[in-house]
């Protein structure tokens, strides 16, 4: 009933902020979250957008025409903004900036050039900026002629007379200095800006390499084009952990969790769909041993362990690798060095292993060659996935193929494979 | 050689940051790393310990002895200094108080007093604060008393006579302000404050949620206890997106890349120990059905499908409602939306594969009756996951069980066994 809607609408745009309201949204199911979206004050929409993931974003701004978009984005600033133009039909992006003033139109069209995982496309234009050799009181005084500072100023840059960047002065190093001091004398020198063109992951191990806040962007030419803050950077790094997780299971870290039946099917369905060939082919190969298997049933009871034992063990190190290579910590130089430790620490547990199983298996069977088969079965399996968990990540990397995306099919399928394939093979040498 | 060694030492304490230097430690294998940080200076040793991964940071503080251990950590903050002695014995810990003076001493203990996880052991004590009724004029002459001001200042704590909190002034706020208004007048007194109990995970969402970049932390009585700081939290965001990366495979998140074959074969043996165990379980299931695959040896080629189709399914829903859990978007009011959903669209899609698979197996084996045992058994093993995927984890979250650790294991054992259950259970009925 529509009093306790108005209820609704008075907590949504009275008693939260904007993050809070696109929390709510986030989790609500679709027609919960229409209904909620409905009660948002027209003044807050534009904030809302601004927090919302991006599959959810883009379902909002199609409702829109171009003259709501116009206003929903009037605040926005240039990195969100250009964020969002990026999710919009090329013809809806020209409407919109057309419905801009001049000096906004250029400020988003500089930022709309560059691509949205670089520097540039993380950037914000509103940058303080002060001339090295005025004095700490002029920047005060000239400070105070604002009526507020951008978010996340933690510094003021410093730039020459052509616009190019020379360093940055904290503002708390600023205030523990005399008034008298120029800002030459106390500013910092040694941080290197930020070139446009750097990869927003690289960014953000700057960022938390450095515990910065906030870093200066410039040009090929020296010149100062705006600044990262580490909001924006937080959000890279969530994005980036986020993506390793979900691409593990093929899907997308900007899944929306209260996607719609068939919007979810559809989009599992591709992943079903690559898995069901892959689950074809183990058993293409197990297809090649149909008589071994009619002479000895237990091999089809015991076959399964093999193929899941590699899948396992390859997982372990195709995912430490994946995490690694996210950390720039593997390089050519360090991986020799890890595959022989992937190989070596495998090959040990591969041994303890392949007693137990094979224990197990002679002691059900009552047949010592099963327990021979199965153990050196184990041993081929669990050396090939600690090989191929290494080195596939980086080979698909090469080849600009998403480790995370395709490193687990691929993996899987070979542990698949070459699990029934030792097991059943050695079973018909054995056997034979 | 010794010269080139001496040239890497150069290198290393001269050009690069404490944060590279263990950067660079993190990236290198165990014998280089001992020399490597043979190389660092003494007195850079504290700060690049900070920065290192928690196990490989206790390796290198279990070479130090107490007198050592307090010389190296002098300028460590209070939360990096608590979070360190809690890797080490309680007789150590000890030994390093006693080395300390008085004032850190207790500063220490206090810390030490939180648990680790907690805002308490995140807060760092080094807070600048200042009462409501001085002039700005004011506070900017106390602040050029200091020779510094703590990294990550973003704003002054405002406390009242007692230490109580009373709200934060941002350094922006006041630097746009007239020298003359008084701290009360310009100062913030929305900003909650962080009890000392929250749990760290719902600190960062905070931070996310309000793009914080300091944060004041309060005891029970409303006593400001010290602050948080957005580098903490980062590495709580990165800690935690890590966790469901690497727990899903069975591995910890402070897991050293480069941790030596004895230690990394120790510590994967237990994960492959559960895994050995849910395999024979699956195996014990085909073990019931020897008769049936001894009449159709067509079932064992085809029964890995079943099962790894289920796998595929239910992962995906796992690691949706594990991320959702993680971002703080399920609760019981969108469960029973969120399960529906999850059933529906699986429902959809094994209708679809089911028909594909069925289509395959029958022109592969000539056999209708083995495209219909395929197609049902994929239909009850698929829908069997979605349910499983969506309300494992929270049934393991209830009981204190890590979803992200034990979730897989669990899901995958599930449905391996109603997957042999429900293809080879099928087919014993339609060819019995």
């Amino acid at each position: 009933d529509s009093g306790a809607l108005q209820q609704v609408a008075r907590i949504l745009n009275g008693g939260l902020s904007p993050s809070d309201i696109a929390h709510l949204l986030e989790s609500s199911p679709p027609r919960q979250r229409a209904v909620l979206w409905n009660l948002v004050d027209k003044d807050l929409e534009g904030d809302v957008l601004q927090y919302l993931n991006d599959d959810i974003r883009s379902y909002f701004l199609s409702k829109l025409n171009a003259q709501e978009l116009a206003a929903v984005i009037e605040d926005f600033e240039s990195d969100d903004l250009a964020d969002l133009l990026q999710q919009l039909p090329d013809a809806v992006i020209q409407e919109v900036l057309d419905t801009m003033d001049a000096q906004d139109r250029e400020r988003v069209e500089e930022v709309l050039s560059y691509p949205e995982d670089t520097a540039g496309g993380l950037m914000n234009t509103d940058t303080v900026t002060v001339r090295p050799d005025i004095s700490i009181d002029v920047v005060q005084r000239y400070l105070r002629r604002h009526r507020s500072l951008p978010p996340m100023t933690d510094s003021l840059i410093v730039v020459n007379r052509k616009d190019e960047y020379v360093g940055v002065m904290s503002l708390t190093r600023m205030l523990v200095s005399s008034p008298s001091a120029t800002v030459r004398e106390i500013m910092d020198t040694d941080v290197e800006p930020i070139p446009v063109t750097m990869p927003d992951n690289r960014v953000a191990t700057l960022f938390e390499r450095y515990d910065l806040i906030s870093a200066p962007v410039v040009g090929d030419n020296g010149k100062l084009l705006g600044r990262i803050t580490i909001d924006d950077v937080v959000d890279v790094i969530r994005e980036d952990a986020d993506h390793s997780l979900m691409s593990l299971a093929g899907l997308d870290e900007d899944e929306d969790t209260f996607a719609p039946i068939f919007r979810t099917s559809r989009r599992r369905a591709v992943w079903l769909g690559v898995n069901v060939v892959t689950a074809f082919t183990s058993a293409t190969v197990i297809g090649l041993f149909e008589g071994t298997i009619q002479k000895v049933v237990a091999l089809a009871v015991l076959m399964p362990i093999v193929a899941s034992m590699g899948g396992i063990a390859g997982s372990q190190t195709l995912t430490l690798v994946i995490r690694g290579m996210a950390l720039g910590q593997i390089s050519r130089d360090n991986l020799r060095w890890l595959l022989n430790r992937e190989f070596l620490s495998t090959i040990l547990n591969s041994l303890l292993f392949s007693v137990i199983v094979a224990g197990v298996a002679v002691a059900w069977f009552g047949q010592p060659t099963i327990g021979l088969v199965i153990g050196l079965a184990l041993i081929i399996n669990l050396s090939i996935a600690s090989v191929v968990g290494t080195l596939l990540p980086l080979f698909l990397k090469k080849r600009n193929i998403d480790p995370a995306l395709a490193g687990g099919v691929v993996l899987l399928t070979v542990t698949d494979v070459m699990g029934f394939l030792s097991f059943l093979g050695l079973a018909t040498i054995f056997y034979g």
